[in-house]
């Protein structure tokens, strides 16, 4: 029927590096970036990401790995157009991650190339190289905020330098690419083992998701978005690309302080800004909280916000879009849309409304909650099933990880790992995790690693580690500890030893020595019976 | 690199068939079509797209293209999703055209199933019929309107009894295609030559096109939007697809007429709508315009809008967004977007920003203007070129026309045949037109076809049509004709002559006598020379 094929006249590989070759022909003179005194326009912003990309191209074969290790900085902003532009693959590693935890990421993913910024550089030293694959190290400076380079010995360039070498690198760059389907990024993620998987992400799911984002924050050419999401958290939600698409202004932060924050807010119009719940209980316990005089709209994930939180965020006139979704499907997928009835019910029972999960996105293809057989549980909120997910912004898999990929796929869907319920009118919402992971301030914690790293202390004879709901961090882990017959240990001393392999955010806020703990028939911990107890009903948390 | 490859977990094709399958999830109870006292849920728009897939399904082959000739009334509405997922391609025909010319795109597209509104059938009959494939026709009665079946025997089917025939098929219907680069629709547009040329849509291109509608119209839940462009113009913009992706109402209507939109402005809170400037027109010079009381936002295209409607728009705080596109582009592929700066310039200055074509919508690839050799011209605002797009909302190209495809894709880029400049901040302008074109109320008229069709009178030697410019319908069509030594004939019995064979819409609104044609050394009309000519100061339009 069809007498004529496609050809590059009407088939374009879709790309999230169109929007910025867009924006940088639509609004050149437009502000693209604002970081502290610094401020870039779109052709600028379009020209870094140029010079960068023949710096990086000429360091680095098609689909390499291509490594971060910085804050929410203009130059990581960057390079998620740069490293793409370069043929390259992104690779965003958590700040918050310690040094042996930062060398596996670079292990695994292969990255040939790290970027490492000032602060990060003095906290690593030069520890993480050992085993690694990375053959080049740049220093990001940052003199506004008082961090020169390091000069620790590891940044063997600067970042200014390492550009400036390519500058007369005249060979055309691609805005485009040849095959919708290959890698842009790799995010790493604790799994329920501990051990980082690399959640590969495609050109076609990047930009399908950011045009969801886009659509779902209403995001335009007068956005103002404040950077308090990292931007190592699934590419910043794909806010990165969805923003530019917009043609919006990015701001970039350091630091997420509820000071810096309302400083923008309330000096540069943020018109958007997203983050785990954590995020909105920081803007709306801050001293300097006051309603808004611009509309701002947050976009929560991560877990769902608390009807307090959401009370406050009502009084200070800040809408809140509450979105679901995993590092596997590109952080959001699904988004709590209201109905035109809500908006009649009480502030409680809307928030109870609002703090379910929701439908999936418009890019997304239906969220389903089944049963061990794949079948769908009844719409009736009340029946447990796992939440499973399918279509363009579900990963490609995991990087070099067969088996897990192969895991997480089974019976053709993607499990989740997240137990919950359909309710009546097809809102999900999770009720328990299926996997043994602890969300603390939108941080994913591996309680098996956390175990893992502890019973390596010569005391621990058994150990099991939960979550117990936290106010301010959604939920912090805590520890449940059996010695070693005659063994001693405090409970500060095993708290120093887990510090010492664990990011500090992943070290229990606090230990219980029992005398048990409590298992089914077949030997598993009862971790249910654990999570329950309220051991100490106001403990100090960690400070991260 | 990638060691897993994409599967239906992770890859599903893209069809605006997805909108509808979403929306009727998340909005079951939402008002989805407003017509009259009509009034339907998203459950309800489901459930008609359903109802009528099945009856199509059981007459026609996957592929089968399927007919409607019908204003714009929720039927023609359900059948943009009815026709796809029963697996037909939907070609709506412009209900503006004439019998023959409805029997040649019939015949041409070898459509099987023919929809009818009972208005057209009354003004049909059953002359359409010779030579078309059609094998079904079903007429759609119109009550509340006043249109009973016609019961003139071309309806041999009512379109509730037609649906109602296979209400009991329970064979699952599939809302999604197994290719996304399959076709959707065939829109039909006159070519130069007036030959019926039936451009190719593709579920990818619709899906991409309405993605970059929703963002360029700001649609969301609250959007109601008011059908004012003929849902056979490019498959109304994308817009059926666009406004239900976003969840949006539709307003259906059946006569585009001042007091009925301004009804439905004032009574419906409508938020959107679109149309040729003919429509901008209408909407201002209406007695009862006035300061809307709720954002109105138009998108206008098919000509730019003239300062003065653009003036009178802003007083009434209506907001415009100028569009550009052909039918080969599934309607607008260009957005004229505001600058930053513009606000504070003048309304007259403003006016010659907003009346040039603009840039590239968000899913469009940047547009060009080149030279006869495909080499950009200067952006200098002044060096005449052919404004060329390459990208997925470029046609897949004419249905059973490899010739008129392989010229409209001439060196690898889709030829409007519109000539324009590019300015120097990236902007196009539409200068002329390099296909005798001439464009009427957003309807294209071949002056080929104008003059083919008069110069069968046997009084008629030569004659040349072209555009002049028409404070209402932006362009109409005047005819300069030269008589056969010793031949008589009037303005009048030519003007009748013409309208024996073309829409009324496409007949001349008046004719010159000459006593030669301006001819070139090379013995071809100089058009431009006779759109200069005027002739006729206040000529009185065809009543259309």
């Amino acid at each position: 029927m069809q007498n004529v094929q496609h050809s590059s006249v009407n088939l374009s590989p879709v790309s999230p590096l169109d929007f910025l070759a867009r924006a940088g022909e639509v609004y050149p003179d437009k502000t693209a970036i604002i970081y502290g005194k610094r401020s870039h326009s779109y052709a600028e912003f379009v020209a870094h990401a140029e010079a960068l990309a023949r710096a990086i191209r000429a360091e680095i074969q098609p689909g390499d790995r291509v490594a971060f290790l910085a804050p929410n900085i203009p130059e990581l902003l960057v390079a998620h157009f740069a490293v793409p532009l370069a043929g390259g693959v992104l690779v965003a590693i958590n700040t918050r991650l310690g040094t042996g935890e930062v060398t596996e990421i670079l292990r695994h993913s292969g990255a040939t190339l790290l970027f490492i910024d000032a602060e990060l550089a003095r906290q690593h030293g030069s520890d993480w190289k050992g085993g690694t694959a990375v053959a080049t190290t740049i220093e990001i400076a940052d003199p506004e905020f008082g961090l020169e380079r390091s000069g620790l010995g590891l940044g063997e360039l600067a970042f200014d330098a390492f550009v400036a070498q390519h500058a007369g690198d005249t060979k055309d760059l691609e805005w485009g690419v040849a095959d919708e389907l290959g890698l842009i990024s790799l995010n790493y993620t604790s799994g329920t083992t501990g051990a980082p998987k690399g959640v590969m992400y495609t050109h076609r799911g990047a930009y399908l998701n950011a045009v969801g984002e886009m659509h779902h924050n209403a995001f335009d050419a007068d956005t103002v978005y404040l950077w308090t999401l990292p931007l190592f958290h699934c590419n910043g939600w794909c806010g990165p690309w969805a923003v530019t698409a917009a043609g919006g202004t990015h701001v970039c932060l350091r630091e997420v302080r509820a000071d810096r924050i309302w400083e923008a807010i309330d000096t540069l119009g943020i018109s958007h800004l997203s983050g785990a719940p954590t995020v909105c209980s920081t803007i709306v316990n801050a001293e300097m909280a006051h309603a808004v005089q611009t509309p701002l709209r947050i976009t929560t994930a991560g877990a769902p916000p608390t009807p307090a939180v959401l009370a406050q965020l009502e009084s200070l006139d800040i809408e809140v879009v509450h979105a679901y979704g995993l590092t596997e499907t590109y952080g959001p997928i699904t988004v709590c849309e209201h109905q035109p009835g809500w908006a009649q019910l009480s502030t409680a029972e809307r928030a109870r409304m609002v703090s379910r999960q929701g439908v999936a996105m418009v890019q997304a293809n239906r969220a389903r909650v089944v049963t061990e057989d794949m079948a769908d549980v009844p719409a009736d909120g009340e029946t447990l099933g796992e939440i499973v997910f399918r279509g363009n912004t579900v990963m490609l898999g995991y990087f070099n990880d067969p088996e897990a990929t192969a895991a997480a796929f089974a019976g053709g869907w993607f499990h989740t790992g997240d137990l919950g319920v359909m309710h009546p009118d097809g809102y999900i919402e999770i009720k328990d995790r299926a996997k043994d992971i602890i969300i603390s301030g939108g941080e994913n914690i591996s309680s098996v690693e956390v175990e893992s790293a502890m019973s390596g202390h010569p005391s621990v004879q058994d150990i099991a580690v939960v979550g117990y709901p936290h106010e301010h961090w959604g939920e912090r882990p805590k520890a449940y500890v059996l010695l070693r017959p005659g063994a001693q240990a405090s409970e500060t001393e095993l708290l120093e030893f887990a510090r010492g392999s664990l990011a500090r955010y992943k070290v229990p806020d606090y230990v219980v020595f029992v005398e048990q703990l409590p298992r089914t028939a077949t030997g598993k911990v009862t971790k249910g019976a654990l999570r329950a107890l309220t051991d100490r009903p106001n403990p100090v948390s960690n400070p991260r």
